[in-house]
């Protein structure tokens, strides 16, 4: 059901694929833990360390070594996997773009208590993270780097574009559609057949009931918008 | 903890017993996903398609035929079990009034993540659906055809009279008493000892910390009513 | 995933150790039901009944005897393990500095389906209960008697102070800090780094999007302090 039976093994560091976080702050350990507690499931994931842009204050992060930037981590002889760990939509895709090196890969990252069945018809993009007790339904379509935190709800038919982020405890309606890089706050929830335009964001605690223009922000109960992004 | 055996539920008795599911819609394939969770834990239901009175687009929803209208399943010539699978209260009450074939039967379908030990004290009326991921405290009565979504939780002493519906992430309080055919939106949060009336809508997000008269909608942080109903 | 074996939080020795769960209401019953999910998980505990300094309507509560108040309590002639079942922190606050014979213990009571390994880096007080589907993310601070209830969720490098109480599907934001006594109402949230005052309140459904003073209840999306207390 939700939970996928593995052979019983602890934290697997030092076997198996070599992967990397890019985000050394609180939501590249809440990463951290999501790879580890696959790796309890099943040992899947070497974690080495982490990148990001400026170095955090100590030499390591949760007990694994700060490795360097973007610039660092492209000049990798060797194929490496990439968790992206920012949580806004348009820094992680800031990010993603500066990564160019072949070596590169950027694997779909499912905790492994969420139910994903190949009869649920839920096609996920490459990067796309899926934190703990994340239910998602049938019938999803969820593009690039899509990152949904802990405890969401993803209803029947829903699209989710690419770089969408939904923090924690958001509800998705059936049906409904987020474009491109929209973000949507805790608790958010956005009703059936509901549309969120490109690059918005969706307050925490906010309700939409229509649809949300783009590049715009909206907040509250139901949700308003109260801004117009450049 | 969250595995459970239902033998004072369910009856389970090997090889599936024939199940259809009325509504062919969004909500129609969210209960089939229930239907094959519960299945994966345990053979139970030969679920064989869907009955709508309004025929879905294509012949087939999700791999399972579309099989026909009220009339049809009336015309069953079997012992048949049939699972609800439309959202409004209303409209799911009529079509139990209008499914009147002695052959039909309306098992209670739990998700088998969903803690329901006798000493819960939990009694639930013929036709409920609880999908996954729902917490049922302690000391419940859900009456006939209570559906509860996906990470809705009702605390101790609640009383959900029957076609009460509540959608995902459902706060009920301790002692709560929804009367008949209550609709409890996404996120709606109802607090300790408060009712809401017969037939009112709570929309997505409101928070009753007072009473619901009946026949009413209301919404908001806290709720307030915004129109009577006929 | 979320199958734990707590040898570093819970002392299971095999045969349980005897407890009382002190508060003989509808929140105790579900502290009950706490204590029997883990004691399907892991023989722990042998719950001898309920003490309340209020005597309940029938000698018994959920099948166990009522065995009196506080000062029943401080005179029993052996080691017995509370659970304090009080969701107000000042009244939560006020049994425990009534509770003052030595023989007396506060385990920590954590549902065995909570994600809560050592390398989460999570430290919790004496006292503290921890319902089911509770999220602790990691590196974490939970003072003594802290009530987190069913669906919470808990951020990166949060801390919660002795006897802070979060009702159900509470969200605290990565490094939120909650000072002593804080109440967290049902669906109540607390975005990143927001502080909220010792003894105040945020109300059902409130979203905490700046610090929220001391001795304040806050409600509403934004929360707006309403009320200032004694």
């Amino acid at each position: 059901m939700t939970q996928l039976f593995f052979s019983d093994y602890e934290d697997a560091s030092g076997s198996g694929r070599p992967l990397v976080i890019f985000g050394a702050g609180g939501l590249g350990r809440e990463v951290l833990l999501l790879l580890r507690q696959l790796n309890e499931a099943r040992p899947t994931w070497d974690v080495r360390g982490f990148y990001d842009d400026r170095a955090p204050a100590a030499p390591t992060v949760a007990g694994l070594p700060y490795l360097g930037t973007c610039a660092d981590l492209n000049a990798t002889a060797e194929p490496l996997a990439v968790a992206v760990a920012v949580a806004g939509p348009a820094g992680r895709a800031a990010v993603v773009a500066r990564l160019t090196s072949p070596h590169l890969a950027f694997p779909v990252i499912v905790h492994p208590g969420v139910a994903l069945r190949p009869y649920q018809n839920i096609t996920l993009g490459a990067g796309c993270i899926i934190q703990q007790d994340v239910k998602l339904m049938t019938d999803l379509t969820l593009g690039r780097f899509v990152f949904v935190n802990v405890g969401s709800i993803v209803g029947h038919d829903a699209v989710l574009e690419d770089f969408c982020s939904l923090m924690a405890h958001v509800d998705v309606g059936g049906g409904a559609h987020f474009e491109t890089g929209a973000y949507l706050g805790t608790k958010a929830t956005v009703i059936n057949g509901v549309r969120v335009g490109a690059h918005s964001i969706l307050g925490a605690g906010a309700v939409a009931v229509r649809d949300i223009p783009a590049r715009t922000t909206a907040v509250g109960v139901p949700a308003a918008v109260i801004k117009t992004h450049a």
